[in-house]
């Protein structure tokens, strides 16, 4: 009996609410990385629910071991170590600013949180929908969970293509490619090129042997804005492709998913296995760089098995220090309107 | 020079055709699994696969270490060692009998396959769509590759899905539960349930224990035509809900597309590391178990980096030949009346 | 405070007494597969101890997040989900009977086991010393848990070796070669041949197929006393192969252990992620075939994380079931007169 | 035919010269992780050879589909990618110097290479007899090969070491820490402190942070010669754990394997899979940082399926500068005296 009652707990447990495209490349991410023993879909279409939960059963005949269930009742979700939120409007085009989606997704995020606070008091909230950094908050005030296990997406994924972009410039394994991308995930987002480095050599040097310079220094000819800091010349023409290409791929297919999964099952790995594993979270801020704010947004954090470890303290430029705060202005202008 | 040469030839490259959901769901599967080293995708729709691919690379930047490109130019196929055809128009309901889709599906092989023989003169030829019977046979005979080198994804899914339900039903890891259905990926699909068994021990001597029997009995009283055979009995109950599933799903969610993105990346996976893993795939079958037309069905086959290598000769009851036949007749049936 | 304790039990912790060659194959098997994320070594000397763990944790450097300890002392074993013993004399010959290293064997787990359950009182004890099976009953006879949680690695090695020959003469991959060895893990073990198949077809419709009756009934005309059951013959020439391969490794290397190794890991594997898949592990035999006496031996047992889920139930020929209960009763010759 | 062409070039081989304890911790890393289909073990000891391929071949019955040979015929090495060579006398203690052992291996690595060479006069060589620095020179020289195809093991496991230590003391991920340990493979190796990194944060920040500054300043007080480099007083402390660390477990358990053994195959994968990842690994160093002779140590390279792709140029301070001169002039010292 004692034993049964271990047992029970400890299954790994992750909860997906919401089975559109983004919430199943959540759910097909994690499971072809096996993270957990037990999947559940949450939704409210029920026939929605069903097809997917058949369809990604009889997936999982190739890949054995884990139960997959689908409801649109809550009490399924009992004991999740993770809830992981795709629930709520999507952003439409480039036109419609992340900030503009908030307020319809409060009222959502206001009935599905409760409800799995309910059955899992100990979980860890992972919210994915957008806009992520907006709703990462509202998610901590309604839960009154520790800001420790309330996390976002944030820029993992932007983290992510910004090191692909520059592993794939220079022709190394994006594995050697270190990098971060902070603060909102959006217009705002702030690339720290000032700790980019490969193997531990500054991407500076590289530049500099690459003969990147002048590119850069006609650039600087236009934006006098930037005199100060060289590195941010590169970052106007590269940071566009990382911010834009989401919109890209929105214009192009209509929505993201697949990236967007495979972020999620990275950072999940990291909470479930208990990693300490540092990633670029939305979290809270205040009192970070001079943040005076109760605003989340990424920085780099250590991730285990009971949420946000650590927040790593980078040593910014005075230019990209300015530019997160700007980031964290913009959001707190939105986030004090929220109406809880 | 030598080197590179070889180095070219040694990258695992594989092709997909089609960037719907089956064709997404196939190179999602492959990529977690790390099938290849390249992975090419082709459409005619080029802002669809541009996003798909942009969306797929910032995902990879997850798994490095695969190049993944998209295209409508078939010259970026060259060298597949697997080509998977996915696109198609797809069956859009229970009403819809998949025999009914194959004339106008016949018209889009006589396109692609010469185009993707143009550039991977020894590739195989992994067919998806459906009816996939008919259109792998026409597979066959439009790229003119021996037989070994063409083959569909026929009753791979159907089989995994049965022993999802018998492992399900019995407790055990579906690792130890074996059993293939074979013949048409569809209506008259047959399951071999005399051989199945569970770890070596035949099914019958488990449901024999576990009381089962005045259940099928009772059936047994209701279909007199089957009273010779006690298994297929418990065919009428179960199979049902294999073919049947698909259907389900297929009104549910509109479509299905993980599973079989699961069962195609379960066959490459065989294929590509050369495994001589026994999968059922259809395969030409004139000449097995008494069926005398040039059909394609699907039969349990040793498959390795040459395709399929061999078809295990299973060892059927009287009425399992009997379906077989029936299956490969009305597979005939159409087969007969296309227009190459 | 409540997730502390919750993560606490979560982390699977495995230890492995005796770090000698076989116990090394076992902890880097393990390691290698990422069974845990705690590895316990225990024994006695202290030094080569604490190479060996050193060795192991800087190996870890290249797959993190495993912590690897080393001791003399039990209390770093608190709370291990398995407990492995591979502490004991090894068989030193072909000369030396596995069974006549058993007394030696016993005063040594009156030492360990208490030890062992002093800190996991729920632990799964998996034995490996040899002779397996011997010692197997006597640490459930020491140990007092229920028989379910007592298990010896007995014939799951020589199965997969069993099934390697197969597949190897054959050309197939080995996870379609379906197959046991039974009874004791030694000289008097059964390989049931009657129910060996390849993808659900009985290896004996190949043999006939491939023109081995001939070379079978040759044998047959020496071994009358095999007439009714030819399998059997079969299983004179293989059979030995795989008895006789362990003592020739012996001879060769002075040991064996890599195999050893991958056979614990592989009995882990479905222990620790519950994976009821079915292997033959050496457990109390009682009532099985016929037998009467309190004598471990290998069946084919579901395992799952509370041990020994069931028995299966093989349906074995007359002759097999003769040679399983002589088997048993030389395995009973011995432990009848073990003290405790 | 000109599949089967392909089909041979294709499949990945691997030769490991060696069976001793660091030869079969290679073989076993190797198969554990899948990294080629085709695995060759040479020795001059036969039956040791026949003892320890059985052994492996009964654990790959646990992972299947790889193809195991051992054999004292280099005929059976034909056409390998990789051949590694762990023959060698092994260094007994701290008191016997690495560079002692070498002119003993020459004459032995004077009949292994041209042999190799005979059958794959494409292979890389990657070189872990010790001293391996020496060694690699010496195979170089033997062979003939261009310097892009032969490597040594060097510090690519001393840098995991250090990586391991950082990360344990820090509690993070050792994922995220990222430093290099480059020189010599023995007591003049230098760990670059000055580019050592978590997340991108200089370790020094957290140094600081973590008020080990007192603890740093006590050392200063002692060793004067070092005051111009606040790191390296750090060094002092840690790095000698590093570099004892083998000499301890030589100490303790005779030998080292498992963790040269992880580190090989953590080299295998990048060049087999032609991963582009970084490795310190011994390699020509003429031209670099103001190095004259045409000696071989540890610096950070890009590996890929070619062999070393690119050095990657740290910005090292004076001072390790300095030491790396030291390690080179220390090495080339030995090395001019080799007769070949």
């Amino acid at each position: 009996m004692a034993v049964a009652d271990i047992v029970q707990r400890d299954v790994t447990k992750v909860t997906v609410v919401g089975v559109g495209n983004v919430g199943m490349a959540c759910a097909t991410s994690i499971l072809s990385k096996r993270l957990c023993r037990s999947l559940v879909l949450i939704d409210v279409m029920g026939d929605k629910l069903k097809g997917e939960m058949m369809d990604l059963q009889h997936a999982a005949a190739f890949n054995p071991n884990v139960d997959i269930c689908a409801s649109t009742d809550y009490a399924n979700t009992r004991n999740s170590q993770i809830c992981i939120i795709t629930a709520g409007a999507k952003q439409k085009s480039h036109d419609e600013s992340r900030l503009a989606l908030v307020q319809s997704n409060v009222e959502l995020l206001r009935k599905i949180i409760p409800e799995l606070l309910k059955y899992s008091p100990d979980t860890l909230l992972l919210v994915v929908s957008n806009p992520v950094d907006i709703l990462t908050y509202v998610s901590w005030k309604i839960s009154g969970l520790p800001a420790s296990r309330v996390l976002g997406n944030g820029t993992n994924l932007d983290s992510s293509r910004f090191r692909f972009l520059i592993s794939s410039r220079m022709d190394v394994s994006s594995k050697n490619v270190h990098g971060y991308i902070i603060g909102e995930h959006g217009d705002s987002s702030v690339p720290v090129w000032s700790s980019v480095n490969v193997a531990g050599v500054p991407l500076l040097n590289f530049i500099e042997k690459e003969g990147l310079e002048s590119e850069a220094e006609k650039i600087n000819q236009e934006v006098r804005v930037y005199q100060q800091d060289f590195l941010t010349l590169f970052h106007l023409v590269r940071l566009k492709q990382v911010v834009k290409s989401a919109y890209e791929i929105i214009k192009f297919k209509g929505y993201t998913n697949w990236a967007i999964g495979a972020s999620v099952a990275d950072i999940v790995h990291s909470l479930i296995r208990d990693e300490k594993a540092i990633h670029p979270v939305s979290i809270i801020a205040k009192g970070r760089h001079g943040i005076e704010h109760d605003v989340f947004l990424s920085l780099p954090c250590v991730l285990g098995r009971n949420g946000v470890l650590h927040i790593v303290e980078q040593t910014l430029t005075e230019n990209e220090v300015l530019k997160l705060k700007e980031s964290a202005q913009s959001l707190w202008d939105v986030v004090k309107n929220v109406e809880l």
